[in-house]
């Protein structure tokens, strides 16, 4: 165990899709001192681009179906155009980033969603031993920004989509072994809200106790309360905090001004 | 100066193309043991892409003029699509492979190419200090095998493309301060031919010598002087061997048994 901090970061797809928002996101990310990650979604890109191909976007229940086509599509989006314009921008701003799929160095395995009433096609499922904690270690102690693209692989020659929250939550909590280990969400709010329409009523910290008080109070938003829920699941297995916040505002996070904290006390 | 060995491998557009050979291809390069590097070109994906999203492909003196939208077209195949399932396959064949474009780690960096009669757009040059031995060491030293796709960035967050050919022969001098290095050029005939039309007409070994008087009898046939030109550029400054052969005879390179090999003496 070591007490070297980590910070695991992930981006959305709504700054992605902004490429100022991103260069002032990534700006900031790339002046975070010491040891992190970058976790990035997809955005609208491969949704584009499947669109200009012809091809069908098929959902059930709001998530996607990845066919074989679609699979070829974000592997180019997420783990080519987006992912080394990210790592070229960060280099540009002095973070020596390494662009990395969950093939890559067999970072992050995953399993084909099995089949029962959906057949999803070639979505990941990340199961509890996928994350590859000595490669990623050998990453971050050889000085490298390790960037995240949300395509796994399952070790046997098949890459996978796979949800980016997932990959986030799945590195922090296999690398709180190593690391004092921070996940921080980054999204187009300044945090977790008493007033979803007041940007400026952030809950600057919720504890398990308070979590269930505000909970049973109302005062929390009904959609907030399943990224919360995983929250305090990732703490409750050794993740040192979760923070929830405004990508523009990451620079605030060294001053401890940053969203909202999550913790066990 | 280590006495380790390093094989860098490149392979081309044919090979990439057709499914079945680079699996092939792929199952023979992971069982070379040591330290090795994969460089793999673009194939007809990204001209295929570009026509169905309606692109130009533009054209002078057989030169690709890369503009904005085929730089994304080659990032999305190159680093993305063909990269991570290249990285995925080796994988599957216990090889630990690493993509990486030249922003990846700032391994590589380029400047785009001046305009004189031509503008080529987003194509990027290698110049001498572009190659960062000492973050590829580091991959190297750690067990991982890099697989660069041929795609650089100009250090203030530009992407730029970047011929294949080129980026293995600027890591080859580059790394060859560091190892003793071969470079081994694949491409779909069995090795430097006396008869063109002949594929047992291997010419088995060449050097300086042999070289010129081969030129100036005729042997060798006029579009594979420009390739043996750099060739013996390379080992003149201190690359090795440099061979070239079939793909999908690579097992046949443990068995000093590969194409025509090219050195000093």
């Amino acid at each position: 165990m070591s007490n070297s901090t980590l910070h695991i970061i992930k981006i959305g797809g709504n700054v992605i899709d902004d490429s100022d928002q991103l260069m002032i996101f990534l700006e900031k990310f790339a002046a975070i001192p010491g040891k992190k990650i970058l976790v990035h979604g997809g955005g609208k890109i491969a949704t584009r681009l499947a669109s200009d191909l012809g091809l069908e976007a098929k959902m059930v229940d709001g998530r996607r179906i990845t066919d074989e086509k679609m699979l070829d599509v974000v592997t180019m989006v997420y783990a080519g155009l987006t992912s080394k314009n990210i790592v070229a921008t960060l280099q540009k701003y002095g973070c020596d980033a390494l662009g990395l799929s969950g093939a890559d160095a067999n970072v992050i395995k995953a399993i084909k969603r099995p089949v029962k009433d959906i057949d999803y096609g070639f979505a990941g499922d990340i199961l509890a031993d996928s994350v590859n904690t000595l490669s990623i270690k050998k990453f971050l102690d050889a000085g490298f920004t390790p960037v995240f693209s949300a395509i796994t692989h399952n070790g046997n020659g098949q890459l996978l989509n796979t949800n980016a929250d997932t990959i986030a939550s799945s590195l922090a909590l296999a690398l709180s072994e190593l690391y004092e280990t921070s996940l921080i969400y980054c999204f187009e709010k300044n945090g977790v809200l008493t007033d979803i329409s007041d940007e400026d009523s952030v809950i600057e910290s919720i504890n398990v106790e308070s979590f269930e008080k505000l909970k049973s109070q109302g005062v929390i938003s009904e959609g907030m309360i399943p990224k919360l829920d995983n929250a305090f699941n990732a703490i409750s297995k050794g993740v040192k905090n979760v923070y929830i916040g405004n990508a523009l505002n990451l620079h605030l996070f060294q001053q401890g001004k940053f969203g909202t904290c999550l913790a066990i006390k």
